[in-house]
């Protein structure tokens, strides 16, 4: 059965592999009459693309978005009746672009893709890398460039999030991520409720200046090795109303969870205390209830899979980037043992770059419970 | 909208608050001609009662599973045809309860339900429970013992999951959970693969003795301090072909985080490596492929959310239980600031009695995922 | 896949074979905070038992529904606080049943199920029925009264369709459907705008009476010759708002149309004009536009598959029951031809008892508009 | 809620506004390593399209899929290494186009859209259109020509089942459909299981000749007077096998209705006898069960629910179309009632155009169960 839609009410399906004529997807759900900042998801689709930080890879691919429909240009709502006499520039600024209530389909052109540089890896299954598995599952695969398990293939979840983000801010919720751990170089807990303005323009997507030159370091020691390194992910929501979230298998931290592990390269979701929580007691896990607190740091937002009102925090933690320059043992498509290096220049870490996705799949989840809250009461 | 439904093929939705008339749920999508074993299926709910384990509370509730519909008492496939003249009670084993490939209803009625008991609560939050956010959700709430978000509700998913697994014992999948953390005493990453045959007579429910002396006694430390204490289940699934998992959104270790984060009171979710993939370099962490090995310990069995053919190995961390004897602060429904003290016997930890509900999630999910690789062909 | 789920928001699961323990079902989805009059589900039910109209066959169940989940008796919210000294009596009607937003699970006993009557049908095809297709599927089938593919089945359509009526009369939305053809026997269409009240006392459920008195003819007559005669359902919503209704694969006329073809026995669907469209010419089938006419008489009451705030009007066609007193032509499951007698007393026309299931799934399908609606504009 | 989206494992999403960019959709659920032949789909692309047949308007719409995903070009499996002398046309020989088993995104781009013409539009509700009930909805809508409830959205729809009908031919199963009524002029239903190998030579798709030219006659008396005029679509499959459909609430006719009213502009659907068998005797309507027959035209190739295994017969009534020539009374946006006169060249009769839709949404709905019944059974 297919997996490639996400969401419930607020749904978004991803197509495209990396390297055939492009990657996209379709929003349904996105209700009508969301006005939409298409420079704002633009500039989110910048923020992860390889040649967004000088940590990542020197391939620089500008992906742009084109809509193929589902929004229309409208005057804006409250604007005066357009002079006859008017600049034209001054009328552009009267209008905004609006949802219609039907799929938004949009689409980003591969662009650049040297398919050749692949076809050593058509015999080849790649360690750490789906090449086999995807094989065993379907008895045909697009060795080019990873297919459709290719990170690339979250570029069309920015885009979504981005969308569903701005039905997010109209109720004032903000959902921002950041990197809290390369390696064994780890932002303290303490430092995780810190300022974001600047985040952007870290180039390790650390808000902590001093922790993000220490990860930095290692990044780079992790490429001089040919090696790689992994890292932790963590997201705070703020504004988030309380009631989100359905009670028995859709709670909120479930969905959140399926939502980061379906990201490429993770291996672990926690909430709030999350394995600390194992060596805890109750009376000291119990975040207290009273008029001041709407959560708790140790409950991390949620209670029973529902929402409490106060500030959800979650963690995801990476694997290291599974292609690397040294060489590795590994098979070939006829079952013999061979020796794997890989050429070219590779991303060494991959939690800066998988900060806008972890962002964007947080804001599917919320945007879906958002609409599916407006229906739990008469 | 809806979250009572777990799964798309072999899909379980459940019912029942812990003090109405019962609990219990509807399995659609279990394949016709199963045949199914309802001594194993009510073993396994025996498993998880209150009573099961010294460790838990002295409340014993004998839950007795009623088949509704969707099986018939049909003669075994190859039998014999039953002579005239031949007892009774070996006629009797001649026959066999076999699916009809509809919705399998069961219910289980809720006995011994001290409603009264809550009648304290009806106007209090109790601290990390969700009393609060189901109000605040839905605006009415049954208080008594938790209404839906009682644990009592996981019985329906351990009858869900031990049908599930009757159908994955066919194929040689086998599911085993176990507790590995309690507290800070943690047992040790190389005795995951140890012999589970025992495992059921052991209070803790750890299959390393010496380890799950030192359990049970954090445990009862915790119960002679009127306190709780936290904990970790583990799972290995052994027999697992290759080519489970959808590749992207619905990657096998997205469905199982997810489902396991569903069960009341867990906080994470790790696959493999999990968080320690953080600290690892790629050339450390990318488990070799080889004619020999199938999976990896690091990978933890998928790869792109698609098993490997290996192990499957995964943990759950689960916080201590909310309800302590120690008085707390909280609120009452009028939001005033009261003290909470807590009345009769509760379970101090709560991992030796989720480990069959972990199996349980774990089954229901490759049962899925097991019928949905059907269809990935032509 | 499973296909006994009914609804994407207001969802109706059903189970039950007619022989087994009983049928019953999940709704989920319906919003918490729903005051819920259980006499009047309980008056629907009746109405579509055998013994409701003389008729029908004699054999009489009376069908008593159990609520297993999701209500919960609370005091009135108007009402005052009840007196220390009040009369019990007097404090029932102070209080009221609300749904809590879990599921509600129900369960219709099966009673008087006399299975020995059906042994000898065991191994033979009835002509009509899915006796046959029901084997090719699944290989194995409950052969006790139709199993699952009996009409009983449809009790439980019964109360899921009265819950959702509950919801809909919330907004003034009223559904009812009449016999509008039995046989030969045709309701005129300037007819099927009447007085609706004194249905439930007319034998034949058709609201003109020197109509319902010839429909009764033609179905005795049926009867006495030991056959069966089929017939025409009509629905009427009135109050329905404009804007229900999804514009392209889930158009309000084809959820109708799935709706009632997924009724035992239908043979088709049609809406406003229906088939005499195919005959009309556009200037006269075009419903005028106007301040006054909300709708029209050709187009049903939508337009591009949304709702116009019109009345909503559509037709169901049901085939000559199956099951009738003459020798018939048959098959035995070893593949000889063999003639079948039908013994006992059978329904020699199924519509009067069909009005409540078509107005059951009518109320099913637009309860999932309503709140499907709630989606649609941000 | 989204209602974009038809089948549960052949699953097609479709978006696009008729004067947009473009329209498409995703196919998700096909299976991996089915051989496409993409010509076949531009085939059935093109019999849809206005041009194709003298009788529709004059307006020419070449629509050509692009594929942006879930395809890829293969060596054909069975042929012999291409010689490196070898001329390159003979290589293209020996290339075939497999699906991957990941969605298979197509779009078509809009061109020559007038948009301008529809200016006059803007703040006219059109009699029997959806601009009102659109507008009531979504409180916003693209009135260049429909937007998304124009009759353009269903050439994603013909692609779709294109691909769907190359997977049931596989298996040997053939959708056909044909004009079965213009206005008065009827085919006769012993003319519906004619030879259609010329269906697509005749400008009614009509298999019947001396029929067709009278449909053809009153097609083009409609036109002449500035009028429109109905019809029916019939449709036969055949090499069905028995057990497709789900017994209960997805039974292959109800899928096949709601697929059929999903289509513009119809009005009713009916199955086998369809109303017909409101006037007829059971003893009539059962059709007798035997080794020779495994079907039968009363129940129309389903009994039950689920096909028998012989022939699949049904008819969809479509209304005339709502735009004439003729002047209308209507309303604008104002709530003025306005007289509209059409301009420009339009269809008369919908129904030759309807017939690959009808078609393909067939072949939607029988793969969708092809590939559920796989896991119907153990």
């Amino acid at each position: 059965m297919p997996g490639n839609t996400f969401g419930q009410l607020f749904r978004l399906t991803t197509f495209g592999e990396s390297h055939g004529a492009g990657i996209g997807g379709i929003i349904d759900g996105c209700p009508a009459g969301l006005e939409l900042d298409l420079g704002a998801i633009q500039g989110e689709l910048d923020r992860r693309r390889p040649g967004s930080t000088p940590l990542g890879t020197s391939r620089d691919e500008t992906d742009l978005v084109e809509y193929l429909s589902g929004i229309l240009v409208v005057p804006h709502p409250s604007a005066p009746s357009v002079q006859p006499g008017a600049e034209l520039e001054e009328q552009v600024h009267e209008e905004v672009v609006m949802t219609l209530g039907t799929p938004i389909a949009f689409l980003i052109r591969n662009r650049d893709a040297r398919s050749r540089d692949y076809d050593q890896l058509q015999h080849v299954y790649r360690p750490g890398h789906a090449d086999r598995t995807w094989e065993q599952k379907y008895g045909i695969r697009d060795h080019r460039g990873g297919g459709r398990s290719s990170a690339r293939e979250t570029a069309s979840r920015v885009v979504g999030g981005a969308i569903a983000r701005q039905l997010l801010l109209r109720d004032g919720i903000q959902v921002n991520a950041f990197v809290s751990a390369v390696g064994e170089v780890v932002l303290e807990r303490e430092h995780h409720d810190m300022d974001l303005t600047e985040l952007w323009n870290d180039p390790v997507r650390c808000p902590h200046k001093a922790t993000s030159k220490r990860m930095a370091a290692r990044i780079e020691a992790a490429r001089d090795a040919g090696d790689s390194v992994g890292g932790v992910v963590s997201c705070m929501v703020r504004g988030l109303p309380a009631g989100l979230g359905e009670p028995v298998f859709d709670k909120l931290d479930a969905e959140l969870a399926r939502a980061m592990l379906s990201i490429n390269a993770t291996k672990g979701f926690q909430i709030g205390s999350g394995f600390r929580a194992a060596t805890m007691r109750g009376s000291e896990h119990n975040d207290p209830i009273s008029n001041e607190t709407a959560g708790g740091t140790n409950s991390g937002g949620t209670l029973g899979g529902i929402s409490t009102g106060g500030e959800l925090h979650f963690d995801v933690a990476f694997k290291p980037p599974a292609t690397i320059a040294k060489a590795q043992r590994t098979m070939n498509t006829s079952g013999e043992e061979v020796t794997l290096e890989a050429k070219g220049r590779h991303d060494p870490c991959v939690v800066p770059r998988a900060v806008p996705i972890v962002e964007a799949m947080a804001c599917l989840v919320l945007a879906d419970h958002l609409l599916r809250q407006r229906v739990a009461r008469v």
